[in-house]
């Protein structure tokens, strides 16, 4: 048996579509129809090199998906054969096999616990959570970072109260997730920041009240004036870049204003704070993935989009085929998606 | 009636020695014959125009301190005259009065609430604590910054369990302070550093395990060898230095390691972090006095100390008359003091 899979041969050129040797499963493995692939700035960040040497080339990428399992290994009791998963990064219950290896014609391709830019993927059981069967799999590939994490981040790292006033910096795939959990809150006063007009109207559609284009203010003096000269209460950062960290951090307010990091910085990359910000009461603390507890969260992220309460949908921007995957990787890049899918035709 | 008093008339020129006429007490304010007063490094940055323009000249200094309550103002409750008192910067219960002017020959000479650089001072009801008539005058002039500061961030701010790890960098009177209080909450590893062998000998007097000396070795990686490569449990900051500050925050454990910061650089000064160290969960924050709660905070140091369990004694390294506070000043930035009190000869 072999899958598709787009791997990723050399850093800063395309990847490559190869086809692969499925192993057998180990203890503890999951085969999974891969029916859909999120594309998110850590896998961009891979491709161009930003993390440093990459000691692990050729190697498989995707860190979120859905799909539909079709053989469990040995001792794997969280799912069975026909059950709907939300493939996740974030580690939950089960079985952990960290690393997978496949045969191909370019020799071993290295593999992750879990990857998603193929059309059948091996990974282990805690890498997985099953959702209803009534659950679309389109929606359900959100389930596996953009949503958790931005959601996440604002209902476990922050846990805003009504009519608390939040900023969210960066209106993509994570930041649209924390708009749309924000408002679920009740936040009053709702902030979008971003450069890109379009964003910032996707941003005002799921629930911002209020939206600053970075590219024609000072966004920490708006936000200064929408809140009445106090500053924030919560600001999440979700555009993965050292001017918004440094102004989100800035724009909350003394004694008790909490800045989260969600976004990462190019390896190696520093922030500049003053310290005495953090004297007067300024907090900054980062999240790995929202603080998920993904068995926990994620079925509950599923029940509130079937409930309508989710409007899921409406952050997908573009979907495009396996082949079509160097592209989905442009556009994010570009600026031109918020969150791009990858469709495995499934 | 006239007092003596210390006043920063230009900035980095010497503190001058001029009679002040006392005026007359306002509702909550509190006439203090002065004991002690303590030397601190806000002062050195005030003295050296460190904080920026300075729109209070002249003015008078000093922000902790102990004496004898001569006379109070109406309405007054907290203290009797014949009450020792220690006199701090750090808010308690009682009146507010934010500044005071004293009459002299160079015109009006401003005030804060509280200045101790003098023989008589007018501060008012919540920057005093009263304490036992048997604590001494000498002792109890710490309790008015640097121990509350150095003990509160261990013991309100870290909270360290018995056991853990604790790096306390730069021994001075707040550093110090924070190795009594790691001692006392049974920290098993608790490690000191500084540049100046004799600080470090004080270290362990105080009650560190290890001691770095940063001239000699790159702290962090000295800190990592002590703690078998996983980083201290807590970092408190108390060397206000900004290589110090990125120092404390990179040697704390990733999932949960705390970096507390209670040094102040000087004004406008920026430290630089990896936002990434945030994400694998270091955590660092700032502290105003240690997060003191003065009224219940300072009678139980003080009742500690007259126990025996704090040896406050020897964290005094030098005492100077009024008419040697330069030379105070002087010793405190050229490092030879860890903690330099005025004695007024009351």
């Amino acid at each position: 048996m072999h899958t598709d899979a787009a791997v990723l041969v050399e850093l800063n050129q395309p990847l490559r579509l190869l086809p692969l040797d499925l192993p057998d499963l180990k203890p503890g493995q999951v085969l999974v129809d891969v029916a859909y692939s999120g594309v998110c700035h850590s896998q961009l960040h891979e491709v161009r090199g930003r993390r440093g040497p990459d000691r692990f080339l050729p190697h498989t990428l995707g860190h979120e998906g859905s799909g539909t399992v079709t053989a469990v290994g040995p001792g794997v009791a969280k799912v069975r054969p026909g059950d709907r998963v939300v493939l996740t990064w974030i580690k939950g219950e089960g079985a952990d096999v960290p690393s997978v290896s496949y045969e191909s014609v370019l020799g071993r391709v290295n593999s992750g616990a879990l990857s998603t830019f193929m059309r059948r993927t091996v990974t282990c059981e805690n890498r997985l959570v099953p959702v209803p069967a009534e659950m679309p799999l389109r929606e359900a590939a959100l389930l596996g970072c953009a949503l958790p994490t931005g959601a996440g981040v604002v209902t476990n790292t922050a846990n805003p109260p009504a009519g608390s006033a939040l900023v969210v910096f960066g209106a993509g795939g994570i930041g649209l997730s924390a708009v749309m959990a924000a408002r679920l809150h009740g936040v009053g006063t709702l902030i979008a920041v971003d450069v890109v007009e379009q964003k910032l109207a996707d941003a005002r559609r799921f629930g911002a009240t209020h939206t600053v284009n970075a590219c024609h203010c000072d966004p920490v003096a708006a936000i200064l004036e929408l809140t009445g000269g106090r500053g924030a209460d919560f600001a999440v950062e979700a555009a993965g870049r050292r001017e918004t960290m440094e102004a989100a951090f800035r724009c909350v307010r003394d004694k008790g204003g909490l800045c989260v990091l969600a976004g990462n910085l190019p390896h190696g990359e520093q922030i500049s704070l003053n310290p005495f910000d953090l004297i007067r009461g300024k907090r900054i603390v980062g999240t790995w993935g929202g603080d998920t507890v993904s068995d926990r969260d994620l079925p509950r992220y599923a029940r509130l989009f079937l409930d309508g309460k989710l409007p899921l949908t409406d952050l997908i921007s573009r979907e495009y085929p396996l082949s079509g995957v160097n592209a989905a990787l442009d556009d994010l890049e570009g600026g031109r998606v918020a969150r791009a899918l990858i469709d495995m035709g499934a």
